[in-house]
């Protein structure tokens, strides 16, 4: 199968020859050369220029032999085309100026946010022009777009520049929760119309499916996230399906205790972390979704029979129904080595195919 | 009905004229009086001598009139008498020499380690002693002990330096599951037999009931969690049960994942965060537990009607069923306001005693 077809089957629960495999996270700070280009630039400008992001984007796929590429980017970056500034000191984000009261709201800017990101539509643009031109004897690789779910965004825009270390509280957000629902509801809206022309307007510029983190979806009661998340991302979800078409992925990690409400998401594949075994993730689930994950990522500190033993244990855990995308649960981390990650990779796709034989 | 027999009753599942209330962490950093002891002794201090142990477990009981006391201390004070060095810098607790190979768990010390805990019984003694003095129309408080789950203190043990900010990922915990359980289960093997003794010297001593704080299981996925905690748990919880027959809680959170492995818990109170609602965790956990909990801690900033709301909220989940202590998910934080936390027990204490009329 050539490895756009394999990926798209995987995540509409066709079958394939084996399941794809890529890495949340996949350039990052664990590779000599990502931390050699941030030796020459910052994380943002990274992000910024297309030269740069691609640069980033295809170290995975060059260095790891993965089954998809991911746009380097950061799902903060329609913030700031929002209006707020987004900076990336040691320890977490900062978001300025936190957005907390119903003036804030207004203040951020909804038309032209989506255009102000051509940036990214560009590297999208690029980077899919280097997948084809540097494509296999399969096939180019296909190419993963993504942004933030709204109330994972309005998390960051809302702490603000608590979102390291006490930012685990998030009480500048339980605030809102609790007193003031109608601004955390503006702020939602907003977000939810950014986004999803963000995603569509990358899918248009190349991406072949796209990621929606609701990175923060664990913080919520089931009620709440049905309330606060839900129907916001339900519609980004929504207007990428009707305006493109292209497989989506919704990732939440954490968030065992929302397996029933995630039933009612309208995306092809959840990304669930390790902490519920992907069987038991498909049952509470109806089987209504392909899966993504979900390896503890702490084994890419491991040794290699460690890891192989846990890629092992995945894909016997999903047996041998279509619908399965081979990943960590959530990123991989600076202390992982990439001979570790290539051995993830390789070992997937081995063990992947010999099932399927 | 007497503070003693309402709180006993309540773990056993049997009726009571109200649920009982208390706060988790209910002594901290939120009251000025506890910043004002803080400026005289250090937090281990504290821990250690007996009368300022006393002074702010009493402080939690003088002002906010709670249903329960629970004695002031650390979690990790056992490691220190096994041999290791306990610090608690700001961000989290540095433990050295961080325990990472066989010769580590060799040189933990095991004889001798409950005993060198006496400060600790003299505390609960003491305390006892206060509440008896201290004892309202209706009778004294009840005092909780509580101890940290091995589990827990293995994670604290291995992690060592690395406890606080980056220690999320816990990878020093992860290569130890990965490629050497045993040095893992040696340890834990030590820590459970300080941790039973650790307790039931501490319910000799006089306190009423016991709460083992397993705050890391939430890492585990369910198999993990089978083999790593739960049978450490279960031979400390069954210590206490046949050497002193007091009640027993269960603390977790963030643990949703594991609420069907908790069956196997021989306890008598699962103590669970707000992320599942308390009916949902009855109805998981086939009704065999009493449970504590839930009311999500940020709401300790919010605003007094919000408090309210949350109040009358759990208890409406929970219904009139006996067996459920009213609390937080976790502990109170910093930022709250004490008139939030007596806002808390008061309304809990109003509005339960309603339900039952």
């Amino acid at each position: 199968m050539d490895p756009i077809s394999r990926f798209s089957a995987a995540c509409r629960r066709q079958p394939v020859d084996r399941p794809p495999v890529w890495i949340m996270r996949q350039a990052g700070r664990y590779m000599a050369s990502y931390r050699a280009l941030r030796g020459r630039a910052s994380f943002l400008d990274i992000c910024k220029q297309p030269a740069l992001s691609c640069e980033a984007t295809m170290m995975a796929v060059d260095q790891l032999g993965v089954d998809a590429a991911i746009l380097f980017s950061d799902i903060l970056v329609p913030l700031e085309a929002m209006g707020l500034t987004v900076e990336f000191p040691e320890g977490g984000p900062e978001i300025g100026p936190a957005v907390r009261t119903a003036d804030h709201v207004e203040r951020l800017r909804v038309a032209g946010a989506a255009d102000a990101l051509g940036y990214v539509y560009d590297a999208v643009a690029l980077i899919r022009k280097t997948l084809d031109e540097r494509a296999g004897a399969d096939g180019p690789l296909p190419l993963l777009g993504f942004a933030g779910a709204p109330w994972t965004l309005a998390t960051y825009a809302i702490e603000g520049g608590t979102n390291k270390g006490g930012g685990k509280n998030k009480h500048a957000l339980r605030r809102l929760i609790y007193d003031a629902p109608d601004v955390l509801h503006a702020l939602l809206e907003k977000l939810t119309v950014v986004v999803a022309d963000y995603l569509v307007r990358q899918v248009e510029a190349g991406a072949h499916a796209v990621q929606v983190f609701d990175t923060w979806a664990g913080l919520l009661a089931p009620d709440e996230w049905r309330a606060l998340s839900l129907p916001y991302t339900t519609r980004v979800l929504e207007a990428v399906c009707a305006r493109t078409g292209v497989p989506t992925i919704h990732y939440a990690l954490e968030s065992a205790h929302l397996l029933d409400a995630f039933r009612a998401l309208p995306c092809d594949v959840l990304s669930v972390d390790h902490r519920e075994s992907l069987s038991s993730v498909r049952a509470r689930t109806g089987g209504r979704f392909a899966l993504q994950g979900n390896v503890e990522p702490g084994v890419m500190t491991a040794s290699l029979p460690a890891i192989e033993r846990a890629v092992a244990a995945c894909l016997a855990d999903y047996g041998d129904a279509p619908g399965h995308i081979m990943n960590l649960g959530h990123g991989i981390t600076p202390d992982a080595s990439v001979d570790a990650a290539r051995h993830f990779v390789v070992t997937a796709q081995r063990l992947g195919a010999e099932r399927r034989r």
